[in-house]
């Protein structure tokens, strides 16, 4: 079958691999569509010190082999084309699904109860391919009237909506947002949907701070022109405030810092890759409170779906490209301009 | 007065400095005993870094002027000697009392509501020296047959009860404590009375380690031969655990942060006065916690107080040194040796 795969680090190729075989309790899919994840640019240049981090945390990644294929895509959608042998399954051949990116091993060791799909695994591929294996047990079928290609963004506005549940923040309270990409973007829908108020987003691009306004921020500014904890002060200053830090460069998490009041809490959500220099002294000062969130659990990731299918989260703005596996590597290059692009789909039916 | 003074950034020296006048809702005090504190070394030593990171920070102290000198001391007892003309207050002359180190200011501003006393503070001079002004409804009596030098190490006890109940930490639960210097033995000595097990100290000094035990520690171990994290694992290894950082040098937090378990709490209480490098990443990936202490409130202050009184904290094994006024400067440089001192007091009387 045809995907875009990583072979070696930082080096994304078009290449026929082999196509994968359902076991027992596995689905094989056919991917409708798979959202390009920040998380994967990231990835692709990072990949070393990613796994070199993974080894040194224990058992989390400890299995990656960079000298082998990695297929990366864990935002899809997917028709289910065959279950493995002795597989009980909620979802038959034909329907649309999608899945939390991940493959139950059977195992009861906390560690390995799950291997990733699309990233992290050399044995789970991901959706940068015509195909590729499901857990049936995690498999949720797409509500009928959704529209499949929408329903693949279920995984990256999940990643909102928990970051915004870790943050503890109340509907009511005010919400600053620092970066307006597609993660920033799915908190923002997150915080409107639960009733934060004031939103506020900062990005330095245009369209980034229109697509703000429209899945919800009440103000979204240019922080070269004002940053965005003096839009805070400026419309709010009053309530509790939660920092959403979604951009994930160096740095961020200390202007994050020093922007917060005191007593004020910081979610990051953004995943700096590389080293960052932050003043403790700042966090002392001002009895700050740090929490970082990572992914969803399946009760976020379910509700997220039916938000979707019911017209309650409306990604269609979030969508600005589709590309065939063939346009992967261009569209990982062109998704480094903010300006036109938010999020692009792979669709293998395009070629 | 003789008085111990820093006099322009860096420079300690014993001097005569002008008594102060108490006036309306304050007391002038005479300096029974005040210990000498690791955030005054930090001070002395980053003098100029902190003033500027406060004005960066905006008002919190702003009015610091190092070209005036600047008498430290925050761990105080005292005696009433006077009160200012038209001045309530609930205690007399003659009685023994401590007190936040805080100036009541009249102001309803809260960026001005107290001033510092004995540091961060041109107007307000601290205890090493011979007499200080207190706020008359900020003084609490030292309660009858409490020796008023051990009183005075309630201000660093309360900083350890402090960061147990900002760290959310419950009974039962586990707790690993990075340094075991004044501030570290104060988190112990709070851990093991509200029931924390089991509390694991590190430090690389012998003379703290039996410190640690002394005042609640289960186990206590040099890093160099045990992480305090795989001490963790070897006596526990399943229970919820906090760690609490109170070494406050640069490294420590990412070594804190790449310690905790999955979903861990970290709680920094040892103020690194240095910029600091941590990768976020880890952060993420284990969607960690960081809970950052500052201080106490006047009901923690009073209820260390009364605990030492009652004899539920026993601070005589952290008190390994007294010097008169004379004997700070030296003092300051013996403090640097972790092996010979834990708290020293100034105590006028002495000379």
């Amino acid at each position: 079958m045809r995907a875009a795969v990583m072979r070696g680090a930082n080096n994304l190729v078009v290449d026929d691999v082999p196509e994968p075989k359902p076991g027992p309790g596995q689905l094989l899919v056919r991917t409708i569509a798979c959202g390009i994840c920040g998380s994967d640019l990231h990835f692709l240049k990072f990949a070393e010190e990613m796994v070199a981090l993974g080894e040194e945390l224990g058992p989390l990644s400890a299995k990656l082999d960079l000298g082998q294929d990695i297929v990366m895509g864990h935002e899809f959608s997917a028709e289910v084309l065959e279950l493995g042998t002795d597989t009980q399954a909620a979802v038959s051949v034909g329907d649309q699904v999608v899945s939390i990116p991940a493959m139950l091993t059977g195992s009861s060791d906390p560690n390995n109860m799950i291997e990733p799909i699309g990233a992290y695994s050399n044995t789970y591929g991901g959706a940068y391919a015509e195909y590729l294996l499901l857990s049936a047990p995690l498999a949720l079928k797409i509500p009928d009237g959704c529209d499949p290609k929408h329903a693949a963004l279920t995984e990256p506005m999940a990643v909102g909506l928990h970051a915004v549940n870790r943050s503890g923040i109340k509907a009511g309270e005010a919400a600053v947002v620092l970066g307006a990409g597609p993660v920033g973007l799915a908190v923002i829908s997150a915080l409107r949907r639960m009733g934060a108020e004031p939103i506020i987003a900062a990005d330095f691009s245009p369209e980034r701070r229109k697509l703000a306004i429209t899945v919800g921020a009440h103000e979204a500014v240019d922080p070269r022109e004002e940053p965005a904890i003096e839009t805070w002060r400026r419309v709010d200053g009053v309530k509790a405030l939660v920092i959403f830090e979604a951009v994930g460069v160096p740095g961020m998490l200390d202007q994050a810092m020093k922007d917060a009041p005191r007593a004020g809490r910081v979610l990051v959500v953004g995943a700096c890759m590389e080293n960052d220099t932050v003043r403790p002294l700042i966090g002392v000062g001002k009895e700050l409170e740090i929490r970082f969130a990572l992914g969803y659990d399946p009760f976020e990731f379910a509700s997220t779906l039916n938000a979707i299918a019911s017209g309650e989260i409306d990604v269609r703005p979030l969508i600005t490209g589709e590309v065939g596996i063939a346009g992967v590597p261009q569209a990982f290059k062109d998704l480094g301009k903010p300006d036109e692009h938010c999020k692009i789909l792979v669709e293998p039916a395009l070629g």
